[in-house]
């Protein structure tokens, strides 16, 4: 289990690889150097890749920006899966008409958006539409006003028998190197617990965002799960959800887990990935020649 | 929400029905009376349906025979999806060699056996073969001592680091009219909490139970979602898990949610069926003429 | 368990009376009209009373002036006991010396300074005091920016091994008839869970807010548990914690529990009152003559 | 944190002592090797001592008999604080009449005997008597048929509003060096959460059990909280009960919490002690004149 496997290796047997973004191919200083590498390779070899990421706060546009605009131009927006995506497909097929209440980013909330349905923040939520919310969703962490607007999603929640959405399920996310933020994800559970009703989550390890990858590659292509590699630096997420779905898994100890605590979490949790690796990053010497 | 629909009329809305069993078809005392008719006129309609049950205690031929015995024969193996099937799904996909220990009966386990995989019986875990255990299942609450047993399958999972696959989440299930039995689900919950490691739940409200379903409805023809809708009794797992899924749901009140209950319920926990109905029993003059 | 008893006649039964503050006293409008005549009674019939309450945002002094300023000259300091109380002498036991950070206002933090101690907003702990803060206090939901200040509160717990103590174990609290707030005590909920250490709540329904109460009692006369009784509006604190401190005890349905969900919601929860009033007033009838 | 201290020169600061049972006076194989003279000790300088277990099973004769029979005669009955204690003082106060059933041996039902009460195994409840059952008491995880009797006591609590009390908190015990044993507090855990009702528990780190001992240590002389010192092997009941209840704490090295884990187990749960022993024993050699 401790055995540190070499990433070039493991994608020379599969097909098909998914990865997690923060801790994987990036982090709080941007790009891992030489994951453009690793993109090279495998569309040297043909191997299909995806991003599986718990993040609701962007559309798949503005996240491949972000890897492009640093110049690793092979995340492009249809390589991209988020559990906002989720979300929104939850909305089109479920909440018909009315207003989307959310918090989030303005951003955030434009990727929902949705024919029939009026997105609001949580913020203009008053006595005079109030009647007309037909759902709650949380989106990001930032763009609202905490002390007010948590109260107010309390207080519609109470009054209103509605679906609240949860669209990333981190409870908190790495800031910088040494502090950390509260996600979206922990605020919804204490509003959920308050409130006492059943809150609809997506985000890893739910099995629904690799069943939206793995239809989204069908697609295209016959595939077995035994062909598809999930990476990621997280136990409870990645590793967890990846298992679960039935695909073979790689840990990464570019992220939140430190190569000194591996083992220890591995054996503490009871997850194990199939191969532990430093990093997803394929040495150049590795096949160019 | 607390209007009573027919239910011939919502089969008339969709392409495809997916059924809880017990509640929806079955109950203490049998086949719920006149649930025959329900599935004739599903097949001279020409509908497809699909029994989605949270139970792992025996195959889909056994289950099968449980409702032709009895007269119905429209339930065949093949419409049967069952938390036992993705419980092999997983064994197949992720566990190699090895022996996987269980609790459950033996025809449980029969149903589990995978190529490779040697199953054993918790109590016949011991010294000489604990080595080799490489996964620990769940599957029905009989078929063991549950003294000597449960605390075995403590310190198996305190011993080795493998995956524990619960293949029922329910915690409980109508026994009579008036009693509850404890189910595999609430057992294993009990020894995930005193080992604290996370184990690895299949069957309703989570969405990998539907999403088998859904594959291979899909391997016979074109689908979309907004043609299925799920028949359940019970607002937790049936209609949540529906709801999530992006299915359309109706709540019947035959089993689990009692008529003076399901409004007080719905309200409280926030999970929302599309429809409610009193059974999924279509009366016969509705459609014979 | 239905029957609604008459209050007075409860009074005459035992020597001493415990009683919740908000809902029973008090409530959104003001003090509960004929409160008054309660405590006339109990001082014209020499029976002792404390108000036990899970409020640490402000003094005894301040807490006792909200009343008399309103015509209740009842309710002096000496008569109150807060789980602020208990915050303080935990302080002056454990905490030797060094800061101690607060989320709340200056008042709630006024009360607690101990001699040895230094009180500081959550706010104002920085690179360079975060070495010397030794102790993290919960007191009130309001005084702090709660999108600054739970994130520097979460990221406090992870880098200092210090006590957390929630001096108000509610997880939200009515503001208006129809509007709740979420308390201070949901928010370190949500902390705690974030940061997986272990927090010291003081506050109804555990036990040293009675044994606070009793120990005072005993100083002032011999007194036996059988002679005291509890009175409440809310299960889950006032009426768990008194049965399991081993008194009697009284639903009022004034506050929290509304005489149409009494019933439903002792048989759900199992916690079982003693008695049920309508409310804490004593009928002036009943004994002016 | 990690430095060790001398048991012995703790002893030295306090008036008090109280002493977890097992892992910190006795452990699979018996007594504590030189546990006797920390006793001596302790008598020779006019120290006193409780011990505060978490152990319903037996009454304190019985106890106090384990530790008499194997030489150490200073553990006599009025010197031992059970969780059986608090149950039999529950039951005293708050249950008058009528049947309270048990899970447990013989051994533990004849301690809670109380006046006007009949106990009766889970086992003998049947519709004849069901009515007149005015609580359930959860004592030892021995003396009964768990297939049979948790399923019982689940139908029991759902038929009847009563309250259940669990005399033993821990979730599990060590049976062997190896192997440890689900413990009545575990089994009623589950059993709470099937039934959604509030039980009642007692024992550490619960602040009733310090209460208890703290009044018995008040009847016999003045004392305040800062000359009393707990001593335990575990971190989530003895440290953390100690400290809340305001105490200073020792944490030994003998049970539970092994020298390796200490600082890590310290960090991750934020439970601190005053002090770190390698256990409770006097070395001869420090008090001999």
């Amino acid at each position: 289990m401790t055995r540190i496997d070499s990433f070039k290796s493991i994608i020379d047997k599969y097909e098909v690889v998914f990865f997690d973004a923060f801790g994987v191919l990036k982090n709080y200083g941007g790009l891992l150097p030489g994951i453009e590498n690793t993109f090279a390779y495998l569309q040297e070899q043909g191997k299909e890749y995806y991003i599986v990421t718990n993040d609701a706060s962007r559309s798949p546009v503005q996240l491949a920006e972000s890897y492009t605009s640093k110049g690793l131009m092979a995340i492009t927006p249809d390589r991209i899966i988020s559990s906002g995506m989720l979300t929104k497909e939850y909305l089109d097929l479920k909440v018909n008409d009315g207003i989307v209440a959310y918090l989030g980013t303005p951003d955030s909330a434009h990727y929902i958006d949705s024919s029939g349905l009026h997105t609001l923040p949580i913020s203009e939520v008053n006595e005079s539409n109030i009647d007309r919310v037909n759902a709650l969703v949380f989106l990001d962490d930032e763009g609202f006003d905490w002390g007010r607007d948590l109260n107010k999603s309390v207080n519609l929640m109470r009054k209103r028998t509605i679906p609240a959405i949860v669209a990333n399920t981190d409870q908190a996310y790495p800031l910088t190197k040494h502090d950390v933020s509260i996600a979206i994800g922990g605020l919804a559970s204490m509003i959920e617990k308050i409130v006492g009703k059943a809150f609809i989550r997506f985000g890893k390890p739910d099995s629904q965002m690799f069943m939206f990858a793995y239809d989204l590659l069908r697609e295209r292509r016959a595939i077995s799960k035994k062909d598809i590699v999930m990476v990621g630096d997280t136990l409870q997420t990645d590793i967890l959800g990846g298992n679960k779905f039935g695909l073979d898994t790689v840990l990464v100890l570019s992220g939140n887990t430190q190569a000194k605590d591996a083992e220890n979490r591995i054996t503490s949790t009871g997850i194990v990935p199939t191969y532990i690796c430093d990093s997803a990053v394929v040495e150049l010497g590795g096949f160019a020649f």
